[in-house]
């Protein structure tokens, strides 16, 4: 990449204050800064970084006021952040522009592809799969029968997607990604041995989903487990059969859901949460990091624990856990003490 | 597939109520039944759909006696729910009948492969590698030298088995399972740095093992890390070296063993567990989800918490642990009291 | 593998008592052992199997003195543990020498090799990729574009490594590894949707690193995640954008590491722990299992608990945890011996 300042600010519809000549060919950050990259200032905790800065520019919100001097060119824009947020969308499609079908995929003959698709390496797709136009599917994915991908969809490498299941439209499935697995269902039988139950449902991800590296999503017993439009799901989660997730519900890395649970819309689940199965959790929920979850938690609840209630509650309780040697003692005291009063 | 009623009461041995001649080609749930389908009703909470339900027949237990009136054909067996695990399977069976070996296969020369087998698309299978009849191993599968597979064992897409690793007849292993990495050994050294302890051992699963989509089982150092038969691993669990877990054990997401620990039979190990190395946990035990065990645990008991103990203990300790800033109030209530008092 | 008893003592720098022509064609456990195999006496837990073992030769300490008839040779050297360790390695490099390039591997014509590489089936190198000398990649591995890979490191089959990542020298990454996946970076915006936020940076892992099965290492959003010299990561670990892992640092399997946290050298951080974003922890850091780290912590600190506070005083208040329904008793008691005596 090799721009001018000016140019950027068109892009971005910022003003120059500055050289609008120099030249930019790397993206920093401010505290990171070197001669030919342009960042940016958007947290004030990082304001002193930009009279030290060695970055040729640095873009920030209109109202900014240096207090000192400044060495760089600035572009001063409405948002500093989401322009730069911007910036990098720009630069990595740059980088990740890929096309065409490696003569190293094996694609079913009467599966379906798009326009403008690239399908990388090895890549195998199943019979009666239909992949939608601009989709990018890179090496060592498997997609088995009967899969149904939507437009401008990208698949890392190593995606597993079982027959039957259907993605949406500019969905991004990270490496290791597993759609569709058997959702965990045994029938005990009387020798203690368990009989598989058969797993013939699909998984539906909706449009704009995005599911992290090595994360399984497994397949419905019966009908769908349905991750709606909008979802974010971080690295190694674990979502199980008939599990329903909510538009725009956001989970960090490492967290459980158990069979059949119901989550709502705008839901913030930090990670390594665990929620077991049958469920409802509500609209608007934020669960906080490690916290169990084995009761049904409604629209707006903030919760913490393991098992969790209200977080205020959680950590006023905690704050007593921790001096719990101390209020054994007071006890103690207070004992002897009506003991010698006797 | 398509059905009559009577079709489907001869397959699962029950008697019809109602038209034998209705068709069928689906399966449904019976909240969600369709003109067409089939379901059933195992639990009584379910009952009430029976008489709003679609579906064109329901499986229900021979002792069923409607309330009020019913527009589906009724199917009596005598279980409903096995009935139709039973149906299910048939219906899996139908659609995952895949044979043949693709041409994009890698297959080492002095491997050998048993009868009926599919292998599919850029599956990689090592020198001396033995595989039994019946066997299916889907796309982008890897197979070391010298590994064992039984007979009707099913390798989903991209399985990575380590050389020298046992998998018996009639296991399940799902996308993303590695089965023989290295056990995690170093050896401190005087200037901090860890040198490795090669892990020589292998990987044994015995028949009817199920592992789930991305779960992990390293190796043994000397010897074998042991799963026997029936054991059941959900997702994302990891099992360390020279761990072995007893028969039909079942084991949810997420959990995870250190190495040498020694499970018994029949244990129901909940989701998120995490057990540290060197233990015996004995038969018949339970362990609730999150719980962290740190000691052994004997036959049949049931435990929760991190450390864990006895369940009932457990949740009576954590009622009051909720309560604490009461009880902290309580004590500061006797404390001004009694100096009031004095 | 077939040596004399002698062979190996001059291999190990070790004087044998007893029959130094005996044939020892296997390792095995002190506990396990059979007629042709060599073990060791590492641990003194284990000394008493010595008089019982039926391996032909175990390695012992200089020191050692049997206390009955031992019916095996001796190997005598300075640390019996390393010596074992340096025959389990020399066994392992025996077993897993491969070399050459499989017909069915695609690289890219840009690419470039070093000598004695092994490249297994159906692995894709991505273009101006630099692969050092006597590196193994297995099947099924993709390796994204721009990638620098060191001499001797080990990727195993299913390994996964996005565009512009470096990998050291010396590094061993186990199956289903992913390394330079999108962080998890997302603007919400007012409609309650997330923008991603493009993640353009990479990761960076050191020489003599290793990784274990399905571990997932996030790509940085600007800059680069770095995981420094000596490092092992565990099975299933979530190391998130723009961490930072000091030298010599351990981890083990399923912890998580949040965005931006930095991590010092030496520490030893044990399974199912999870670090939230932005930390600085010390070094010589220790963390108990399944604790959950909120706050920074200094250096040589010894901390347990969600969240985690020193190791000590966490474990005196979870002895008063587990007593809680005999304190809150001993309260009541107060109360009413109070009560009744006003």
């Amino acid at each position: 990449m090799k721009f001018t300042v000016q140019e950027i600010a068109d892009l971005i519809k910022g003003t120059v204050d500055g050289d609008p000549k120099t030249e930019i060919h790397k993206l920093s950050k401010i505290e990171q800064g070197e001669p030919g990259s342009i960042s940016f200032l958007g947290n004030p905790k990082y304001t002193h970084y930009i009279y030290q800065t060695r970055a040729s520019a640095v873009i920030v919100n209109h109202d900014f006021e240096p207090e000192q001097t400044i060495n760089c060119s600035l572009i001063r824009v409405e948002n500093a952040y989401n322009a730069f947020a911007m910036m990098l969308e720009a630069y990595n499609n740059l980088n990740r522009e890929k096309s065409g079908i490696s003569k190293y995929a094996a694609i079913a003959e009467n599966a379906e592809t798009g326009d403008n698709c690239f399908i990388g390496d090895f890549v195998s797709v199943g019979e009666h799969v239909k992949i939608g136009s601009n989709v990018k599917i890179y090496s060592n994915t498997s997609i088995g029968d009967n899969v149904v991908i939507g437009d401008n969809t990208i698949l890392n490498a190593g995606v597993k997607i079982y027959n039957d299941c259907h993605i949406g439209n500019n969905c991004t499935l990270h490496s290791g990604v597993v759609i569709g697995a058997d959702g965990f269902g045994f029938a005990p039988q009387s020798d203690n041995h368990y009989a598989k139950v058969a797993q013939i449902g699909n998984v539906i991800l909706e449009d704009n989903v995005e599911i992290g590296a090595n994360t399984t999503i497994d397949r419905a017993t019966l009908g769908s487990t349905i991750i709606r439009k909008g979802v974010k799901l971080d690295n190694l989660i674990q979502i199980a059969h008939n599990v329903e997730i909510g538009e725009n519900t956001v989970i960090a890395a490492q967290t459980g859901i158990a069979g059949s649970t119901r989550i709502g819309r705008n839901c913030m689940i930090a990670g390594q949460v665990g929620i077991i199965g049958h469920l409802e959790i509500g609209n608007n929920v934020k669960i906080a990091a490690q916290s169990g979850i084995s009761t049904n938690v409604p629209d707006g609840a903030i919760v913490m624990g393991s098992p969790a209630f209200e977080i205020s509650n959680y950590r006023k309780a905690y704050v007593y856990f921790r001096s719990l040697p101390k209020l054994a003692d007071r006890i103690s005291v207070l004992e002897k003490k009506f003991k010698g009063e006797q």
